[in-house]
């Protein structure tokens, strides 16, 4: 699917989205993807060599375990990159919205298959 | 500046910004960067051969005029890609607050250099 050439509305976006930790796709620039996710409860450990990730907080709060490095709390309007190649494991008592910026390609949860890979769709 | 490892708060940021259209780097994932601007007015006719560049409104609205096509009109939540090269002209009756994606280097000008070109700074 190509970059829309119209508004996208993050609000709007996570109001279709109807799974917990399934991705879905929504806005295209400089080669990487902006994903819409709610979240809630215990995801995997994973990495994604491909490149960063961008976490940003739109509701709710989102706690992101970092190997050997402390745990960081987000909250709404806050934003954290996960370095390429970092394994983490997001966590959310209460369900949380966030946006998420990737290269294109990066699955959910990294090389850590498990019931929670979620393959890519745009909404 | 390396990019912070710290969570950064989009809010926080903004308000730190005391200049229209100075946009202030603040933080950094997959080579791209993002940075914290206040706008209110008009700006210049302008375009980044370097790349595409993503507009998120955060509060207030923002239109965006586009060579040969139809202007858009931004709302808190809405995100707009400016496509590589696309002249455009960004406008705000009031003054909104934006976080906008880039590659780096970009200026905020273009190659319209005016009063308004301003210099790249971290906050």
């Amino acid at each position: 699917m190509a970059r829309p050439d119209t508004c996208v509305n993050i609000a709007e976006k996570l109001a279709k989205v109807t799974e917990h930790w399934s991705p879905k796709t929504v806005l295209e620039a400089n080669g990487l993807e902006f994903k819409a996710v709610k979240v809630k409860g215990d995801f995997v450990w994973h990495n994604h060599p491909e490149g960063d990730e961008l976490f940003i907080v739109v509701k709710g709060e989102l706690t992101i375990e970092l190997k050997d490095r402390p745990s960081v709390v987000l909250s709404a309007g806050d934003m954290f990159v996960v370095p390429q190649g970092l394994y983490h494991k997001p966590y959310a008592a209460q369900e949380c919205e966030i946006l998420v910026m990737d290269p294109p390609g990066v699955v959910n949860t990294g090389a850590a298959s498990s019931s929670l890979t979620a393959d890519e769709e745009w909404i």
